[in-house]
């Protein structure tokens, strides 16, 4: 009854909103599980049905794994160094692997019985609570919000995570003094730190934020301090602005897409979805599975659809290129969208590639059998009530490593995000043609400023040169302003999706004031030829300099029209807003038409564009200003006009097979012998034509967005073969 | 007893050493298989127990492959296009497809008695002989010796040897009027051609050489026309110096190298193999493969051990790098290898690996349990009597995927030769680490050149500064002539294995005239670490200056000692022999020391140098004077000095771990924290000292060549920790 009555009690608070930083005073907290045994993913019940699904091949792999890791750990006495060094260095990664080896022996302990797994958990959470209570902030603390154990509060954070679930696991077989100990010497300071030290952090809507609340909130439910909870799902801040389902509001759409893109996002996935399964273990009256129509698991689904057929997430925004979905952010987070989201069988797939499952009670039920998981094209609603614009990801059909096309036209990204909206991306089994240069950052090599961005992150990964969009007047969107970018979003013109067609437009009109800018695109799966369209169109009163890039990394073996090439003497491209870091090769005679042919490791990859004004074609290659080779050396094509008025047309099309081994090539050139179009500015659609080298031609009709919608027989895009 | 006087006949011919070019007149040959059926590769013996091995999983999936080739070229009728086009080009690839469709389709036939896979080949190879007749030498014929089908007659040798297999299978299939169709239509215009219209590639020592003698022997062997086999065995050339088993001993060093390097070694393994299986088949008596101590099968051992832990081949040489153990021709190679090397189990695990196996009288046996396959370090003979240096593969042991040194030491290569000799190539987990450009050339590429050699390939990919070893004046080895390169050669100085020792020494003296050069290249693996030590000398009584260039295309993290890099303007570094392809982005003071760690995508590689000569760190990057981007974007940096003597230590080691998916990081730094050493050029040795950053140090002495040789105390190169 004493649990029934406490239950009614928060539900009266959650009905009644309850006020950021409000506290609720020590009374323990209903747990699923009565007062013995651990609490929060990992139950006693859960462990009996794991141990029953042996023979499954993920549960195996999974099991092994562990006990490999928690062996290893074993194999020495604990080692719990004075902090010193920045992300690579010894103290940092010595931390990361205590802090994975703590939950780790715990887990094993648990599943195993393993008593020296337990002993060696204990007596490195022992040797924390000894060495915490004495640290000084990290002596490498920068800019970012410092940790004590790591150079950034983040690691600190993510450190309590793994601490919390560690002890919970290992906690009923503590004495009560090894348990104050622990608690006090460990839990309970870090949380203090987390929450009122770096406050700032707890209550921001950010994914540092979700660790923090996340560490906070599963150390509530643990240590049963209701007030702990509270503060996590709430925040301290009297602006009640604040908390985990603040945070899941503000940060995640309602189709589960994550503001700062895909790298962040399953990063914020972890402590999104770690959290939520305690609490729907704990407390089941908080429905947090289906708060906001689910949103949680939609973010889990959303992250997938996220990545390429090759594995790798779109590395738009601050990104690393190679995070995969193996990451182990996904190893926890699959088995929860698994277990809340109807048990697909899909996902048991997913699971195996992603090789890094995580031991709860939400794996349980895996021993079905694996079905084939299929990406599919996706079209996000941005921002927190879906009106901040989108993100779409098209992708060919029936060709599962076929032509992939992300189109970002969403919010910003707040600090992690690139000026780069209407900017696309373009990859063929899962290889980039069209290039995003990602974050200019060596994670974790201590080498390259200790693992953090690097200047040339601001200074020109974010910039707009750097991506595939239009730049007007060599300036970045938004002037380069994170606030005002933030604060501005382009919106979606249209969707159409019918037969061979998947067509998504977008617009914008605040990126650069007094210049409309938008764009289609089109992924065309018309008789045998597949064709990517893109129609970029710029629309001003006055007259502006246009640069539209196309990035790339692999070899290009074609351009037209010719563009002379420095070969003795280069120099910058500009002074500013990235173009410094752009040795300019060289530049052309104005003409209204260019391609450009690429060779990846097995296809071609042709881009034919048309322009209703002439323009130049320059070579561009990064690695200009930059003294340390802090930049990749990669190349651009940047494609620049003097108008108005101006609509680009490209249309681009893998092509043909190269196979060096046995020494074949099939059809080298493009399909594509022209395309051409007559522009009016005035008209709703406008008509293009594609000419093919064997005689055939489509013709093209794209909504432009001038006048009334479409009508049934003139829909938002259309093609036809004549 | 015809047959048998025959043989005797022939035996007499080889005793007395058959002069070129003296005409056997038209007496069958011997055949193992009687007058009737197939008699080159796969009989009807070969076919039944073939039949009998179904359910051994290489031969199923050859019989699968076999099948789906067959199948889908009979999925239309025979197309037998006018030659026109380049390397790339539709004629081309349609010529080439065709040469291998026939061969598939007459194999199917062989093996499934499939009607419509013999009517297929049969067309198609009357088709040939309608078109054959009337061919003038093909319209793209370029410098290169012109085919009639193809641009280059090497193209049309390849066809040949095709065509006659695909012909032999089918023969006893055919009418009297069919046969006769084909043979003088088609099979015996190209001999003609190919014997006498480019007589000159027939009786070269080359691997062009090669192919053209396979066709014409697999010719006369099949059609029993004596005079052609007699001819592809001893050439036509009055000289004597010519033919198959003067080129496999002028080609071939007695350990089965092959002179001009691994990628084209693989590519002359094919018509050596085969016209070596068909003579053994149809003429054991001439005992083939006991031919100059087994170097055939040697040579298919080496072609294997010069390929990295990652499968492909050292690229050095003119070499297309993305070429692998998967090539067709170890598909042949490797079961000829097995059938008359021993039947070794570990050769399965190799077929399973290249995934290419054809089917002939060799694959039975291959129903036994695959063993693994280890590659082993080798040190090779170069030259024909072995006499001509070397070419050493250093492996680290106990770690299959650990470090592969190359050093080249051996004959030059002659057209396909790199100015490389002393040349170093570094791999780890079959990625490179100091890496060869190989060719300059996008194989079968149409917008390149056709696929052909481009300029930069002399001009750039084989000068000497290209590549990983010293050079001396800014000029290339041998001053950049072919002739003069391919009359000299090092020699080994040394080979020392012994415990944890792999060490190999080579010098020089003809490269750079006045100019002694030394390098000792050891793989050790001492405690717990792995160095690769390189020990370059060289001596000259004048001043010269020496560069030593190491490149790379991995990123790279640190260099010490500074150097200021360009950041607004670049030119190139000079303006000849291969210089002015370098953009010089910066050059740093003179230092005795200079290090620099690469990051590839899991392991840290640092390299530091010890000078006893102040050198200058210049820094260089691919690129300049190539206006049409035919050359690869990559790195080098360049160690300059000006001296008489100069002796540089290099101290390798690969360390730590990148994990970027899983975000850890492990020993980013290199153990070693400094090289000394005290040059005495007198002396006999030279000591060397390595310092590591846990405090400990290792001894280093290693034989400089200068004076009696070393004693069981002091071997040749040795190493203590202390």
């Amino acid at each position: 009854m004493k649990h029934f009555f406490h239950i009614v009690f928060l539900g009266l608070f959650l009905l009644g909103g309850l006020a950021c930083n409000q506290p609720v005073q020590d009374q323990p907290v209903a747990t699923a599980n009565g007062e013995e045994g651990p609490r929060l993913l990992l139950t006693a019940a859960g462990v009996q049905a794991i141990r029953a699904m042996e023979g499954t091949p993920v549960i195996d792999r999974a099991l092994h794994q562990l006990q490999t890791k928690a062996e290893s750990a074993m194999q020495q006495k604990p080692v719990v160094p004075v902090p010193k060094d920045p992300g690579g260095g010894f103290t940092h990664e010595k931390h990361k692997a205590n802090y994975q080896d703590a939950l780790a022996t715990a887990t094993w302990y648990l599943l195993d019985g393993n008593e020296a797994a337990k002993t060696y958990c204990k007596e490195l959470l022992l040797a924390y609570a000894q060495l915490y209570p004495t640290l000084p902030l990290h002596p490498q603390a920068k800019k970012q919000a410092p940790g004590k154990l790591f150079w950034q509060v983040l690691n600190e954070e993510v450190a309590l995570v793994h601490f919390i679930q560690a002890y919970d696991a290992i906690a009923a077989d503590l004495t009560a003094e090894e348990k104050q100990q622990i608690e006090e010497g460990l839990l309970l300071p870090m949380v203090v730190f987390i929450r009122d030290e770096t406050s700032k952090t707890f209550n921001s809507i950010h994914n540092h934020g979700m660790w923090a609340v996340a560490g906070v909130g599963m150390t509530g439910l643990a240590l049963q301090k209701a007030e702990l909870v509270e503060q996590a799902l709430y925040g301290t801040d009297p602006s009640g602005n604040c908390g985990f389902f603040k945070q899941i509001e503000s940060l995640f759409s309602p189709d589960g897409y994550y503001a700062e893109g895909p790298y962040y996002q399953r990063y914020a996935l972890m402590p999104l979805v770690l959290l939520a399964q305690a609490l729907e273990k704990n407390q089941p009256e908080r429905k947090v599975f289906a708060f906001r129509d689910g949103v949680i698991l939609k973010a889990i689904e959303t992250t997938v659809q996220m990545s390429t057929s090759g594995g790798a997430f779109f590395p738009i925004n601050d990104a690393i290129k190679s995070k995969t979905i193996q990451t182990p952010e996904l190893g926890i987070a699959l088995p929860v969208w698994f277990a809340n989201g109807g048990k697909n069988q899909a996902l048991i797939s997913l699971m195996e590639s992603n090789g890094n499952l995580m031991l709860t009670d939400a794996v349980v039920g895996l021993d079905a059998t694996p079905a084939p998981f299929q990406r599919q094209s996706v079209v996000l609603q941005d921002g927190p009530k879906g009106q901040q614009g989108g993100i779409a990801v098209l992708r060919e059909k029936n060709a599962p490593t076929g032509l992939e096309v992300l189109f970002k036209y969403g919010t910003h990204g707040m600090g992690h995000g690139h000026f780069d909206q209407l900017g696309l991306l373009v990859y063929d089994d899962g290889r980039e043609l069209l290039s995003d240069y990602g974050a200019a950052r060596f994670l974790n090599v201590p080498q390259k400023e200790g693992g953090r961005y690097l200047a040339e992150n601001k200074l020109y990964a974010q910039k707009t040169i750097a991506h595939n969009t239009l730049v007007v007047d060599q300036m970045p969107q938004h002037a380069g302003k994170v606030k005002v970018a933030d604060a501005a979003h382009p919106w979606q013109v249209f969707e159409y999706f019918s037969d061979g067609i998947q067509a998504v437009a977008a617009a914008d009109t605040t990126a650069y004031p007094g210049v409309a800018l938008q764009r289609t695109v089109a992924l065309v799966q018309a008789e045998q030829h597949t064709f990517l369209i893109d129609i970029y169109q710029a629309r001003s009163a006055q007259t502006h300099t246009y640069d539209l890039p196309f990035h790339y990394h692999t070899q290009r073996i074609h351009l037209s029209p010719e563009v002379p090439q420095a070969t003795a003497l280069l120099q910058p491209l500009g002074e500013a807003q990235g173009y410094q870091y752009l040795w300019h090769l060289g530049t052309g005679e104005p003409s209204f038409t260019a391609a450009f042919t690429l060779l990846d490791q097995q296809r071609f990859f042709t881009v034919h564009t048309q322009s209703d004004q002439a323009f130049a074609v320059t070579q561009a290659a990064i690695g200009a200003n930059d003294p340390l080779q802090n930049l990749r050396r990669e190349n651009a094509l940047i494609y620049r006009s003097e108008a108005q008025n101006q609509t680009w047309v490209s249309v681009m099309a893998a092509h043909g097979h190269y196979d060096a081994v046995t020494e074949r090539t099939e059809q080298a050139y493009s399909p594509i012998a022209n395309v051409q179009f007559q522009p009016d500015y005035a008209a709703a659609h406008l008509n293009i034509r594609i000419a093919l080298t064997d005689g055939s031609a489509y013709t093209v009709t794209a909504y432009q967005g001038n006048s009334a919608l479409p009508t049934k027989n003139r829909p938002f895009f259309s093609i036809e073969i004549n």
